[in-house]
């Protein structure tokens, strides 16, 4: 399906490089700005062209901000004694919508990954030892991802913070809450045994 | 789940207008600008701009168009003695994936729905008349969907043409190929059974 003009052919071409949007998606997207008035469709493109221009990142923990520090670094109520450290601000946002956690961050900006070509030096992981340094941190939580280039990266991070005094903690993995268990997995049924929990701990859910 | 900065909020709110996207999807969509180069993220903003700016509707039938008139109006070897009236642009390029159209086309534009507030007159039908005042045209295949919206603007537009020494036909209903009679709905099947045709006919798909 190929359309007669080339400005709507670019714009559906820009739409389907976006994450799991393929042609017929892109076409129905470009076709709804082709609805949409003047005005909507240029603060649209004037809000892609602001965030690549304006968004900083926060020169503490590198989550996205719109100024030097981000709202967490900033907040002097945050626990600055706790740290977790995360793939990417997703998972920044992801762990702040629990309202759990009141410490502060460091985002990665991604895992070690060799078959992508990224190793260490790819990663903030420089920014991370030296925030050690200032020996306020007292706790570290790797909350990483549970795959090969995870468990790679908690292991080059916890070797790199080895020389600090703290307390590396894990985020805890297992049978999420609602889940069955005949459906679960066999690793992370066998975690969750391995890993069990005081039965007063677990019912707290505040 | 919010971000902590008001340009990437501003981004998200974008993508969550399109057809289909929700907080997510929007908040994936922006993720990615945010990773783009700043020169992807302007060819993406420009063809925004563009589309709006330089897209044309053809004067003729009312496809979209680079030009005054659209490829398929431009084309001499479009048979213009056929007329097929469809809904919007995307019905254009539906039945011309198809290559078994070699005849012209008129976009209404929509049809008539007067619980929508649309009625004849916002459509392209008063276009459509002085286009048969020229008495090229010989044949007029309606090509609507088959909701009581359509059936409506079919009854209309059939009215409307009536003075006109023209065939009016409309595509044919039936099952598709490849689904089993099983699941077809009886309005379909039952229409498919009424509208028959001869197996010689049926069985060329050329």
């Amino acid at each position: 399906m190929s359309f007669s003009s080339k400005h709507i052919e670019d714009l559906i071409n820009e739409f389907a490089k976006l994450p799991g949007v393929g042609r017929k998606t892109a076409t129905r997207y470009a076709l709804y700005i082709l609805k949409q008035s003047d005005k909507e469709t240029e603060s649209f493109a004037s809000a892609l062209i602001n965030m690549k221009r304006e968004l900083k990142h926060c020169s503490i923990c590198h989550n996205i901000s719109d100024k030097e520090l981000c709202n967490i670094c900033a907040n002097h109520n945050r626990d600055r004694t706790s740290l977790c450290i995360v793939e990417d601000i997703r998972d920044v946002m992801a762990i702040e919508s629990t309202q759990q956690y009141r410490g502060v961050y460091h985002v990665l900006g991604g895992i070690i990954s060799p078959l992508d070509g990224i190793g260490p030096a790819d990663l903030n992981i420089e920014s991370l030892v030296k925030r050690m340094e200032g020996g306020e941190i007292k706790e570290v939580i790797m909350a990483l991802s549970t795959t090969m280039e995870g468990d790679t990266t908690n292991f080059y991070i916890y070797r790199r913070l080895k020389e600090f005094n703290l307390i590396v903690t894990t985020i805890a993995r297992g049978i999420a809450i609602g889940d069955e268990l005949e459906y679960a997995d066999e690793i992370t049924l066998g975690r969750s045994i391995t890993n069990r929990i005081p039965y007063e701990n677990a019912t707290s859910t505040k």
